[in-house]
């Protein structure tokens, strides 16, 4: 049966104010993206995204972060990379042992904000990442195609899970338009099911150019952090039903 | 062979500032506290603490805290439980992750500063340690003979690791000389080594009005944090070994 | 001219996610109680909203609380008093210089959270809050009706701007009835706004039980974090403007 | 009477241990940069340091740094220069709130650490940096003599005050050798005085290749946060007095 997975970051609390909601996001979605405490999410908040996941049968990731809460890890940290490294385990560490206590664990990490984008072409930081991943166990890693972090994952022998973004506009070459430019976000809700339907049966994109590019993706992000995002992943998934695709991770 | 564990707490740094030498307490004793980064403690350092610890073979606590770096968790925070036992779990998924990259692992729990003082009588926060402890695993908790969380823990089958304090003066009824009394604090690093003596030897300790108090405690905790603690626990050393008391943990 | 002050907690922010809509509270309100950085606000996000507070000519209020973000400031915690007066201080000064670039100044000082409550009966926080606020200047302080601090600060001669709730239940003796229990909140946009006509007129509110309790209140409080607040305080602010009740701080 | 400006980097506590004998150091030199609470300093402890620094008549100066506790300000952050300026802004604001109370006020801002590093060549760092100063007050900013902050706090009339390190190797250009290589750090008390008082004498400085640099400066920075530092400041402060050189602000 074709599949795709569709996932997005969650547990993104603070001071118990989330910046999603978790629970009609968990209903929709097959991976949960948990944040870590570092750029955002409480340990209890944490748990109870992790329990909702785990009983609606989520794969889990951890979703670490700079330690960065007053930038949401958005901003670029020069870090010392030793210090990189153990940062990212310590925040998987805690995540899974709240994950194991409600009834999961984490199965992979996907790198979060500026560490995400930083990792597609800073090799110290990238090395980093996988070292912290290396460290905590044998677990995937989830990222955007291409870049350096993919090319080192692979060489490693590190399984990559690839992802496309539903709502974000690509150029001919493959990497996301800037949210600086125009065509950076689609708010389209059918635009945006129709091209999460052609990823999960053609694996390819449009570009904004109209140019096809072919993604290869595994995984697809949906956003639940945004006015209507939860809207916009019900008519992914129902587009995704109605034409019999099933929504699960891969893992 | 007659022994007695000597425990500290170490990985206490802020910014790469330690508050205390911890190669050479390592160096010296046989179970190590280490900071899980809510009191102090970065996860760089924790690690080094930790690799140092595995090279010498100490025994591995977790020294989860309040969520307060400004004061040391030395002040008492009115946390709601189950935010509380979520911190404790995540505090400790965090050191252990650390602790197997370092070679060890956590084999055991020591709250500290306030979080140990409080769940000496307050029962929602002793519940909640005792409940996020027992959410990571199956792990001994430490604690100051007497008190609620002593309690508890035993009708819940958790096992308790009692300690009593090196340089601390204690009561007729067995609990600490308030450190704003005269007689809180023993500074004379021979009384502090004879003192450790007969506790591995007799069980007991003498209270400031001369009652000899018997304590029946597993383990002795020294300080590494004032001046002139690493010479004071070389001198406890050097007096246990020469009485020929073996310094190990009892896990 | 009759008339009222409604005041709300603006720029409790976090990384950029506000709790509050500050410019619809700010159209509607005479005193915008504003977040100081240690429970909630980014500066920049502080500045905005003071900003727009300058330019609609409200007075504005420093709003310190307990080191405390990743518990809202709701916290107790048990401070050592010169640390929370220099806390105090340090958190009036840096708004202050915020909002004077914004064109105003910090005219008053609210506690906020567990601050707020614990001065009520704690001696040493009521006095070190008031120590804080007085090595500042010489600003008025924000507080409930009754309790330590007020009797405190007009023996100190701090003047004090007692007020009221618009959205909570009060107990025959004034204080306010517990969140756990029922009546604790209104949310009937009506009644509430009669409730504030009453204060503004009559200054009496009707307790649970029918009793009728003089306040005596200068200001009214109203939310701004709460689903609806924009809503309900726009009505009250109709119900006052309807009766020729003008809003404005009595600063 | 000739004359030179002492400064040091003051007030850098965590959770109340202190990296530098802030007394000792107080005691010894003219002017005190002290730590804003964004890569170090507790209220508390800022305000003893600011208080022994109004006793002993120094000049005080603002330090103030990225948002980075964990880092000690020491890594670059990629801040929108807006947030940037803001919070730059928030600290002078607090820290004068302190001195105020403490009786003295900020005199000049000195950024910490990155920040220092960063505005020598980032463009937008240095303007929101210069930025968050004027938005304070007309305030002078205590540079590293040339880079772009330099220029452009001159272009807007920003009085700077130039310094030079009295324990680090200058290359033949005038900038600092790196950390990393041979010759950065000096730690030969007798040399290290004889390059303040050259400084102070003839206004040079002798590269690591023996080229006499001119370098102009107003004020020279020693280290109070190294083993040692207090014993060097005092060979300092003696070969200058010995001299006949004052030590004293140009404020």
């Amino acid at each position: 049966m074709p599949h795709i997975d569709l996932n997005a970051d969650l547990g993104e609390s603070n001071a118990g104010n989330p910046v999603a909601d978790d629970a009609a996001m968990i209903s929709l979605i097959s991976s949960a993206n948990v944040a870590c405490g570092f750029h955002a999410g409480d340990p209890h908040d944490i748990f109870t995204t992790l329990k909702l996941a785990a009983e609606r049968g989520l794969t889990v990731g951890a979703h670490p972060a700079y330690r960065d809460r007053a930038g949401f890890g958005r901003r670029f940290i020069d870090y010392d990379p030793a210090e990189l490294a153990d940062e990212i385990l310590y925040q998987i560490g805690a995540v899974d042992a709240l994950a194991r206590a409600a009834g999961t664990r984490v199965s992979y990490v996907k790198p979060h904000g500026a560490l995400y984008n930083t990792i597609v072409h800073n090799e110290a930081h990238a090395k980093a990442t996988l070292d912290g991943i290396a460290a905590f166990g044998d677990l995937p890693v989830m990222l955007l195609p291409g870049g350096l972090a993919v090319d080192m994952a692979e060489k490693r022998g590190t399984r990559v899970i690839c992802e496309a973004f539903a709502d974000r506009g690509y150029n001919p070459d493959g990497t996301l338009v800037s949210r600086r430019a125009p065509g950076a976000v689609l708010h389209d809700a059918d635009a945006v099911a129709q091209r999460v339907l052609d990823l999960a049966t053609t694996g390819t994109v449009t570009a904004i150019d109209g140019t096809q590019l072919s993604l290869g993706v595994e995984s697809v992000c949906v956003h639940g952090d945004s006015p209507g995002s939860v809207e916009m992943t019900a008519a992914i998934v129902e587009k995704l039903t109605d034409a019999g695709i099933q929504i699960r991770s891969s893992l």
